[in-house]
This record gives C-alpha cells, sequence and structure tokens, in this order.
C-alpha cells in the first residue's frame, strides 16, 4: 500500500502524562510510535504492529539474516511451545515463563528462548559427526516472556521478535572461534545501522557458561549503564551473547562423535538479538522528543512524495492523476526501487503534511510545490536537513545517486 | 549455507509402519518430510521446520505476500497471546484453544486466527471514515491450535503457520467486491504454484457471516472430498475465506463513520491459508511414495550441483577447489541466483547422490560425470526426466533460460 490515505495509520495526539488503554507513556519512543500510528497496545506488555512498523521490522530482518547467513548461520523454525521438562531438567523453570497445559494435561513453557529446544533437537538427531561441525543455526521468531513490569514499550514488552541463534562445536576452541565470527557480525550488523553499539563483557547468570557479552546501545530510557565517550550513561540492551559449554548438552544429551574415542556432549554458544527491542531502542536513541529518527536503512519507507493541496494552482497541473504517474516513474526507475510512500491526503496543507513527515522521520521528503510551475519545472528534495531545487532529470538523478547501505535490506 | 555437508539435514530411514518419537507415521509426506530431514516432531501435533523446510516456507510466504499486497494488502502483526474475554464475548471460547494465565492471572488464549482481535484493533482505533475502506490487512504468523488429534505430520498440526487477512468496509456489498479481489487473488497464488485448488461453497459454522468457500487441494490423506471432473476425491483443506458480516464489529465495537448518518459496525471479511498445512498437502498431491516432487517455485533449492566421487578419474581435474569455483560462476551468473545447492559429500557415489537428489524432488541436477573429461567438457543437466550433456556455455545458457516463474519467490 503506496498510498497514506489507504494506510492503517491512526494518528494521536497523546497529551503530557496522559494514560492510554492497556499501557503508560514512560519513553519518547513510545510515544512518538503510538502518535504516528505504528504500533498499538493490545493488552499490558503485548503490541499489534501496524503496517510501516512491519516494514520497519521487515527490512531489520533482512539485515539481521544477510549478516547471520554471511558466516553459515543456517536458519529453522522451533515451535514456540517447548516442553516443559526440559526447562525442569535444565533448572531453568521460573516465574517469568509462561506456561500452557494442553487438553491432555501435558504442561509447555511459550520459549522466551530455545537453549533446551536446540539441545534437545541436536540430541534427538544426533549424535553428530565432528565433520559437520561447526554448526550454526537461528530464526527469528516471536518471544514470550512473562514481565512483571512491562515497560516502555517495545523496550521491555511480554511478547517480542528475537533472532537466536546457537552453535554447536566438537571443542571449546572451536566455540570461540565461531564466538569471534558471530560477534564480528554483530559489529558489522550494527555499522549497518550507524549505531554505536557497546560490547559489555557480562555476567552468565542464570544461562550458565564461559563467557558472555552484553550489547548495550546508549539510548535515554535505558534501564542499564555503560560505561563512556569519562563517566557512564543509561543504555539499552540490545544483545546478548554467550559461550555455554556443555550445561544444556550434556543436560539433555546433545552429542557428537570426535575423530575418535566415544560421544561427548556439544560445546554450544548461542546468541540473541532482540529485533522490536532493538528497533525501540534506536529510535529511543536517534529520535528528538517530537519526532522520529530512523537508522536509514530501516526507515518505514526511505521518502514520501507530497503532491499539492486540493485547489491551489499546482493543483491545476498536478492532479492525482498526475501525481500518482510521477510516483510510479521515481518508484521504478530510481534507486529508490518501490521505497516510496505518496502522501495523497490532498485536502491537508503541504505544510502540515511535510510537519507529519519529518515526524514520521522519512529520510527524503520530495515536494511538488509553487517551483513545479516554472519552465522547467523544479521539485523540492529535503534529505539531511538540506532543501534542494531540482529538475525532474535532476531529482531523477540524485535519487540514483543516492544510496544509504541497505541494497541487502530491500523488500 | 550452500554445502550439503554443513547443512542440517538429519537423513533417516523409516522401516514401513514404524513409529518414531512423538509421532505416528501415517502420510506419504509426513514420512518423506522426515526421512529427508526437513522436520522433526518435538511433541506430539509439534515440529521443528530445519534448513531445507524453511527455504520452501519463505518461498511460499513470499508468493503469498506478493498477491496478497497486489490487491492491496498491507502486512501487520498482532500478538499471539490474545486476550480470553474477546472469545469470550464473541461465545467462540472452546476446548480446542490453547489458553494461558499470566503471572497476575489475566487468561489469554493462544490464538488459531485473529477475527477477535483485529476486531478489537479496529474498535480501540476507530471508527474509521468511509474514505479509507476498504481496509486489507493480513500477517503471516504461527497460530496455534489444541488438535484432539493431531495426524498426518504438518496437515494437521497443534501450530502452524498461517496467512490470516482481514477486510473492513462500509457495506455488504464492499465487502462483496472485496472477497472478490481477494479470491482471485487465491486463484493467482495456486495458478503461481501450478496446483489445482477447488473453490468449494461450505457452511460458515462457528465463524459465522453470510458466505464462505473452502480451497480444497487433492491429496491422498486429505480428511475431506471434493466432487470431480464423475465422483469425489479426498482433499485437504488449504484455506478459507468468508464474508462475515457485522458479527465481530458489532460485538467489540469496530466502526466506520459512513458519509451521513451515525457510526455503523464494519462489515467484514477473512482470508485464512495453511502455509505449513499447503506445503505438506502440495507435497501429498505431487509426491510418489519414494520421492518428494514440490511445486517448481518452492522447492528448498531450484538447482543441485553433484561433484565427483573422491578418487574418481574426473576427481583429478574437478577437486573440492574446481567444483566450489564453478558452483560460484552458475550461482551468480546464471538465473539460479543464489537457489543452487552443492552436494559436496564426495566420499558418496555420484549414484547413491543422485538417487537423494532425486529423492528430495530437486527440479534441477547438475552432474560432473565421465563426459566432463572430454574435451570440451560436457555436464550432465538432469530436469523434468530428460538428461542432456551440456558444454559449460550450453549449460550456463539452458540455466538462464529456465525460469520456473518465481521471480517474486527469490530469497
Amino acid at each position: 500500500m503506496k498510498f497514506v490515505s489507504q494506510l492503517l495509520q491512526p494518528l494521536l495526539t497523546i497529551p503530557k502524562n496522559a494514560k492510554i488503554k492497556n499501557t503508560e507513556i514512560t519513553c519518547k519512543s513510545q510515544k512518538l510510535l503510538l502518535e504516528c500510528g505504528l504500533i498499538r497496545p493490545t493488552a499490558s506488555g503485548l503490541f499489534a504492529l501496524l503496517p510501516l512498523a512491519l516494514r520497519a521490522v521487515d527490512k531489520l530482518e533482512a539485515l539481521v539474516r544477510h549478516r547471520i547467513e554471511e558466516v553459515g548461520g543456517q536458519r529453522l523454525s522451533l515451535p514456540a511451545l517447548t516442553a516443559a521438562n526440559l526447562w525442569e531438567k535444565t533448572g531453568r523453570m521460573s516465574e517469568e515463563l509462561l506456561k500452557v497445559q494442553d487438553r491432555t494435561g501435558r504442561s509447555f513453557v511459550l520459549a522466551p528462548t530455545h537453549e533446551e529446544a536446540i539441545a534437545d533437537l541436536l540430541a534427538d538427531v544426533g549424535p553428530l559427526s565432528y565433520k559437520q561441525l561447526p554448526l550454526l543455526v537461528y530464526q527469528i521468531s516471536d518471544k514470550f516472556r512473562d514481565e512483571l513490569r512491562p515497560k516502555h514499550g517495545v523496550l521491555r514488552a511480554r511478547s517480542f521478535r528475537m533472532l537466536d541463534a546457537y552453535g554447536a562445536h566438537a571443542s571449546h576452541e572451536h566455540a570461540v572461534t565461531t564466538y569471534h565470527r558471530v560477534t564480528d557480525a554483530y559489529q558489522k550488523l550494527f555499522k549497518d545501522l550507524h549505531l554505536k553499539v557497546y560490547r559489555v563483557a557480562a555476567e552468565c547468570g542464570d544461562m550458565g557458561g564461559s563467557e558472555s557479552h552484553e550489547w548495550q546501545l546508549p539510548a535515554p530510557a535505558g534501564e542499564d549503564r555503560v560505561p563512556t565517550d569519562g563517566g557512564s550513561v543509561s543504555s539499552v540492551e540490545v544483545g546478548h551473547t554467550f559461550i555455554l559449554g556443555t550445561r544444556y548438552s550434556a543436560t539433555l544429551g546433545a552429542h557428537c562423535v570426535p575423530p575418535s574415542g566415544p560421544p561427548q556432549p556439544l560445546h554450544m554458544s548461542c546468541y540473541g538479538i532482540g529485533i522490536t527491542r532493538l528497533l525501540g531502542a534506536s529510535l529511543e536513541a536517534l529520535s528528538t522528543d517530537t519526532a522520529l529518527r530512523w537508522p536509514a536503512a530501516i526507515a518505514p519507507y526511505r521518502a514520501i512524495l507530497i503532491g499539492p493541496k486540493e485547489g491551489s494552482k499546482e493543483w491545476a497541473l498536478y492532479d492525482p492523476t498526475r501525481v500518482s504517474e510521477l510516483y510510479e516513474e521515481l518508484s521504478h526507475t530510481t534507486s529508490l526501487r518501490g521505497d516510496l510512500l505518496c502522501d495523497d491526503r490532498h485536502q491537508m496543507t503541504v505544510g502540515k503534511r511535510l510537519l507529519m513527515a519529518d515526524k514520521m522521520g522519512y529520510p527524503e521528503v520530495i515536494v511538488i510545490g509553487k517551483a513545479a510551475l516554472e519552465t522547467p519545472p523544479r521539485f523540492e528534495l529535503r534529505a539531511s536537513g538540506r532543501v534542494q531545487l531540482l529538475t525532474w532529470p535532476e531529482l531523477m538523478m540524485a535519487l540514483a545517486g543516492v544510496e544509504t547501505g541497505r541494497a541487502t535490506a530491500q523488500i
């Protein structure tokens, strides 16, 4: 859907300190996401992601997939329902887990992470030969956690999109090698997003293992802190990585057959990135109090085209049919490749639509304004705080040239 | 991951009438999916989708998204956890629903479908103006149903991927118009897959509404029947579509503001396609008893390259390095565009790997065999039951020309 008039984007204006249905507004990314019609709470800590937000999530997932597959990740899908007895065996059953009983009385956990499930799967298909290792598998799926206090919108929700990747190795040394390879992929991902994410040595805690790092993005509403650029700043944990050792494999019987000798428990590693949390955290980090700002590679649309107001002088030459033609040409013959939205709410002034485009944070805004009546016609291209008046061929050239490093994130 | 030796693909041989952990083998698609290492049961009616299966699911989802967005569908994501009171209000609480209580005692349903959730969302953001209608939103996500008797692998599972789309309209007539548009998209999708799916008028049943159709694919293990070309055949319901009327909107308060007069309940429609079920059903319909056969557009890989056996005459010229070079050239300079797998298990004979490629059902098989030692070297291309011996330029040409209508399903 390329026309704003037809988009499901319920705009809101939230008065200061207001509460709205099902949620408390406690940070600016949450407030802006709600006001801009990108998310909508459905219950405490649960959110519907509306079409524009989902485009951003899609682009982010495409980037994550690219980087994790580049280091050999194989995508699979594990059921969200995991047998409760697996969690009992590893001693991780807790109040934070959402539990389900089926009609026969069997108990399941709605998984927040899948170390148990993947070890159980590798036990079931195993033992693996050392020749098949290292193995790196991943999924991107909805995870569940019964947060005592859901907070800050998608930053601390009870259901969230998450990348979880698992390494299986014949030895600790191999696990370390994969760990470095995957954490390098993390660095590349954050570079794709132009986000300064800190790698912080962390406790292994409940997860177990020998080494772990948190990946912290400095942002105002963050509940963690990272030491800095002489002090510390609040930050959001957007990822966590672990060298797990044999805790899960030994407990659940996931083995490999070495070149000689009996089967041994696999040495495992695991890697998480909160997709919806990273999205929220990057908005929290980049946005102003009144306007969303995205990593360019994951803005819901790279550009928006604003046509003239109904009844204006420009309207005579640029009616909806003509605007649609220009839209199609821009959309299909430039590097925008369909990543262009058309604000066709022609009953609204250009100024008002410009304000809304700015609040949404579209990286590039194209306006059919007064100069479009000149000979030759010129069009406004607003990007990076600069306004250029360009003829149509110049505009096409400018958009052909502007690449924001998202070739891999086209959706 | 492009090398078979590194793939997580646990091959099995299932003896006749065997039971394996967590499941009973009751149909050929289930048996073949297990034997070929594509799925793995994790509990009754729950399956891990392994990497090759997930590629097929990805391709299928890309086709479905293309067709539903072509008719104006906007993708969103609704939480799997839906408030239990919504189901009580519409009278659809049942034993088939998996229920969850959170730590505060609030009850949720793990949704098998989202009519309640979407009507609640449209009530929350509404009332919509008639100018925003028709609205068509959709998601593709994991759904849950506590089947009394999970059966036939992914054909009747307790957790499954599903497209669910919802139309919202100002009148019954508009709902009918959208219904025709979306069901036309269904027809195009099934044409993309070269599947003969029957549209069968159906009871609205528990769902409510005024009109509905089941979409039935004839297949041996099907639990339904469709009338045929003088009799009937067993078939699998792969989709269901409904004109819902105002049952959900009136109950949950989802309204639209007409051009004049007070707000009215929205006229809704809904559209489901079981993604994993359609995948399983198409395999059930097309496969032989001993070999998988896919709709070409969703085969996990379009082609597989088989290198020579270690120590053979061909091996002297075509060692793993050389095979990798040929693989890269085929993969990146033909229409295969990365949709090529390399069977690098060089310790196995070509014959054995050919048998496995046939069992997996890859549409095209390229073999580096004896003729690769001729001057000029010739390579085997096996497709559609035909074996051609081609020089390298001829092979490149053949692969450039072979298109299987999946431009939109590239992943």
